[in-house]
C-alpha cells in the first residue's frame, strides 16, 4: 500500500513469527482485514512482544469502571500530547468505533479542554494528562478530586495506568517512527 | 520497619495472591533478604504484574551488547529525570551492584554529563534521554551518532526500550507513591 | 447540527450584518455549501471582520513560491502546535483537499517530522514553527538554511508571515472556544 | 541616524509607494516627527500593510472600556514576554505618553506583576499573557474572574484580541529583525 | 518620592545601621545623588549585607579582560531574562553611562541577539544566558567557543561569576519585591 | 583517591595562598578529616572566596527559626533542581548528619513532595523553590501561606535568601564543573 517502511528496525516475515505469536497477528488480521503496524513493529523482539500486548489487554480489555472510548480517550490526548503519530491515528481510530462518534478523536487530539465531552470526562483527562506529562507532581488532592466526581480508586488506577502505559508505547512507537496504516485514518468516519 | 504506606493503593497479603506472584515474590525476597516494594505495590493487578516483571526481565536480563550496568545507568538517568522517588532509590542501588562502583549511582541521578563515565556511555544515556524526554524528535541522526559510536541497532532499541520501559515504570510509581524500602539507601556503598 | 455554540461571544444574525459582510459570507456559502464557524464568529467586530480576512486572503492567495498546499501545511503544523480545534480541523479539511492527499493533514497535524513530505518541505515547516514557538531566536544563520534550499527572500517572509498570521488566529480561535464546523472533519478523506 | 538595516527583507523607497501607502505614511511623519520604522519594513507588502494597520486601529483606535493606556499595557507586557526588541522600544514609548507615566513602560516590560497598577489592570495583563502564552487554557473561568472586576464582554475580546495581533505582530518583528527608531528610546521619559 | 514601598521586608532607618554599613551608604549617596533602594533593602541583614556588596565588587570592580560595560551587559541581559525589576532598571541605568549609549540598555533587556553588539559580546552574552538559565548543561565545548573568540579562562570566570551572582541577585530582588529608585529609569539616556 | 580534576579552573596550592583562606581551609580540613573540594575551588579567586563564604555562614550558621536541617533540606532540594553535583552530594551529607536521618537527602534531592517530611517542611521546600525557580512569580500570597504555617518574615527571608544564595552556588559549581570528594557519598548512611 505504501513505498514507506513501517519501522525503523527489522520488521519480520509473517512465517519466521514464533507460533503463539503469529497466531495472535492472524487473529487481529481476520478481524480487522488487516494487521495494525504495531504489531509487525515489535515483533523482532518475542518476549518483549509478548509482554507488551499482556499489558495493553490487561488495561485495555479488562472490566472497569472506564467504559471502552474512555479508555481509548486517555490514549488519544495523552498519545497527542507525545506526538506520536502512530498512536493518535490507529488509536482515534478505535476511539471513533467505540464512542460511535466520527468528531471526537480529533477534538480529544487536539484540545480535549473544548471536546464534546462531560466535565467528569474532562477530569479524567486532565488526570490522564497529569500523569502523562507530570507524574511526580500528582498528589493526594488529585485523587481526591477523583474520587469527588465518583471515580474509584480502581478506576483511578486505570486512568493513570493506561497513561503510564501509553507514555511507554508513545516513545517504541517515535524511537521506531512507526507508520501507521493507511487504513486507520478513514476508518469511522 | 517504617510507618509511611508502602503505596496509595492497596497492598495484598502475601497469602492472598494468586501461586505463581506469590512464587515470584518469595524467590526474590529470598535472594534479597527483603520484599522490595515494587512487587508488593503491583501485586494488587496480578495481569498487569505479570506482564510488567516480564517486560522488564525481557530487557534488563537478555544477552545485550549492553552491559548489565550500563542499563541500569538508563534507568537511573531516565528516573531522576522524571523524579521518581522509588526507581533511583532501588536502582540506584542495583547501579552500584552491577557496576561495582559506590558513586557512579548518585553521580548518574545528578547529571549524568558530569559523571565518571566513557563519552561512549554519555552518547548512550544523551540518547536515552532524548527518548524519555522528547521522543517525537528522535530522528536519523540521533541513531547515525550512536552507529558512528559501534552501537548496533540492537542496542538503539535497548537503550529506547528501556527508557520507554522506565518512563511507564516511573509514572506508575509516581501516581502510587511507591515508597523504596529503606534497604536500598545504603546497599553497596 | 450541534447543540454546542459556535463562540463564547456573540454571533450575529447574518440579516443584521453590514451588506459587504454579509455578501462576502454568501459567497463562501455558496462555493462550500456550508458557512464556515470563523466567519460567524469574527462577524461581531465588523471592522476586525474585514481586517483579518483582507490579510488572510493576502498571504494565502497570493501568487508564491509556495504552493498553496505548502501553505497550508504551515498552517496545520502551527495550529496543532498552539492546540488550536478550529484551525486543525478546519485547516486539515482545506490541506487535505489542497495537497489530493487525505493522509498528510493528521500526519501534519501529529508530527510533521514524520509525515510523508519532502526534506525541503520539513524544512519550510521547522522554520514556521520556530517563527510559531520562538520568533526572537530567529537569525541569520535560519534564512541561509532556506536559501540554501532554493527558497527566495519572497517565500521566506511568506512562510514567516503566515506563521505569524495564524498566531494571532490561533489566538482568537482559542479565547473564542470557536467550534469547527462538523462538516470538515470528513471532508476529502 | 544608524547604519543599522531596519529589516532583513526589502525595505521600498517612499516615492515608489502605492500612492494610499505613501501617503498615510506621510500622515504620521507629520504627526510624529519620525517615520516609524514599522511602517517602511512592512510596505514591501502593500495588501498585508493595508490590512495589518486597519486591523491594528480597529482594536487601538476604537471606543473601547479600556483606556488607550491599558491597550498599550497589553502590548508591552505580552511584547516584552515575546522578547520583541521593536514593539517593546516602540509601544513602551507610547505607553509612556498615553499613561502620562515616565516608569510605567519599563516596569510592565520587566515583570508587570510588580508594576504600579491596580489589581484590576494586573488581572487584565495576566488574562492578556495567556492569551499569548496559552490560549489553549483559556476557560469559562479566566473569563469569570475578568467579569468579576466589572470587564464586560466586549472589553475581554478587546483584550485577547490586541494580545492576539501583537502575537502576529512580535513574530513579523522578530522574523524581519526590524529596528525599533531611535527616537523612541527616550520619548516622554 | 513615591508611596510604594522599597521592600516586603523591613527596612532600618540610616541611623540605627551599624556604622561600616551606613559610612558605606553615604558614601553612594554623596557619589551618586541618591541611595540606591538595593543599599537599603539588604541592610537588615548586615553580615549578608557585607558579603553581598564584597562579592559584587569583588566581580565588577576588579581589573578584568571584560570592560565594565561588558560586565553590565551581563547584569542586564541576565536580569532580564529572571524578570528582575530592580535589577533591569538600575543596571539598565548603569550600563547606559558605562558603554556612553543610551539605546544599548534596553536592547539588551529586551534581546541580546538584535542589540548593537559585537558577534563576540553576543557570544559573552549567550554563554552568561546558559549559565543563568541552564547551568548543568554548560560544557567543554562551551569554553573552547569562547577560548576561539579570545576569552581566557579568566574573562570565562568573569563571566560565568557575575551571571551567578546575579542569580542570586534577581532572586533576592524578587523576593522582597525590592523597588528601583525613580532616579535611574531616565538616567544617562 | 582520584584521577578526575576538582575544577575546570585553576586549584591554587594550599601553600600559595594567603594566609587567612590558607587557616580557614585548614580548620575545616581538621575538623572534616578532609578539604572540601568547594573550598579548593574558589580558593583562585581570594577575595570572591572571602566574600562567598561569609556569605554562606551568615545564613547557614545564624540563629534562625528555621534547623540547620531545615536549611541544608533547601539546599538539597533546589540543587537538584539546578542539577547541580557537588552541592548535591556534598550537602546531602550535611543534611544526613544534621537531620540525622540517613535516608532524607536522597529522599529531598528525588522529590521533595513524597520525603518523608511534615506538610510545614514541604511548604517551606515548595516556596524555596518557587525562589529558586520562578523568583518573578513570587508574591504576596505565597508569603501569606507561609505565615499562617507560623514562619516569621525573618524565616521567610532565609528560605528565600538560601534558595538565592544556592542559586549562585549551583551555577559556580556547574560552571566550573566542580567534582564533590569522594568522602561525602557514604558519610552518614
Amino acid at each position: 500500500m505504501s513505498d514507506f517502511p513501517i519501522s525503523r528496525f527489522p520488521v519480520p516475515e509473517l512465517g519466521a513469527l514464533p507460533e503463539d505469536i503469529r497466531t495472535r497477528i492472524e487473529a487481529v488480521q481476520e478481524k480487522s482485514g488487516f494487521i495494525p503496524n504495531v504489531f509487525l513493529a515489535l515483533a523482532h523482539r518475542p518476549d518483549e512482544f509478548r509482554a507488551f500486548f499482556a499489558h495493553h489487554d490487561a488495561l485495555m480489555e479488562r472490566d472497569s469502571g472506564l467504559t471502552k472510548a474512555e479508555r481509548e480517550m486517555i490514549v488519544v490526548a495523552t498519545s497527542a500530547a507525545n506526538d506520536c503519530h502512530y498512536c493518535v491515528i490507529a488509536h482515534g481510530a478505535i476511539l471513533r468505533i467505540r464512542a460511535k462518534n466520527p468528531l471526537i478523536a480529533d477534538q480529544v487530539a487536539v484540545n480535549y479542554r473544548k471536546a464534546d465531552l462531560t466535565e467528569r470526562q474532562k477530569a479524567m483527562l486532565s488526570f490522564a494528562m497529569k500523569v502523562s506529562r507530570d507524574a511526580a507532581a500528582v498528589g493526594e488532592a488529585d485523587l481526591e478530586a477523583l474520587r469527588a466526581l465518583d471515580f474509584s480508586d480502581d478506576d483511578i488506577w486505570d486512568i493513570g495506568a493506561i497513561a503510564a502505559f501509553f507514555a511507554q508505547s508513545n516513545r517504541l512507537a517515535n524511537l521506531s517512527a512507526m507508520r501507521p496504516n493507511a487504513e486507520f485514518y478513514g476508518m469511522a468516519r
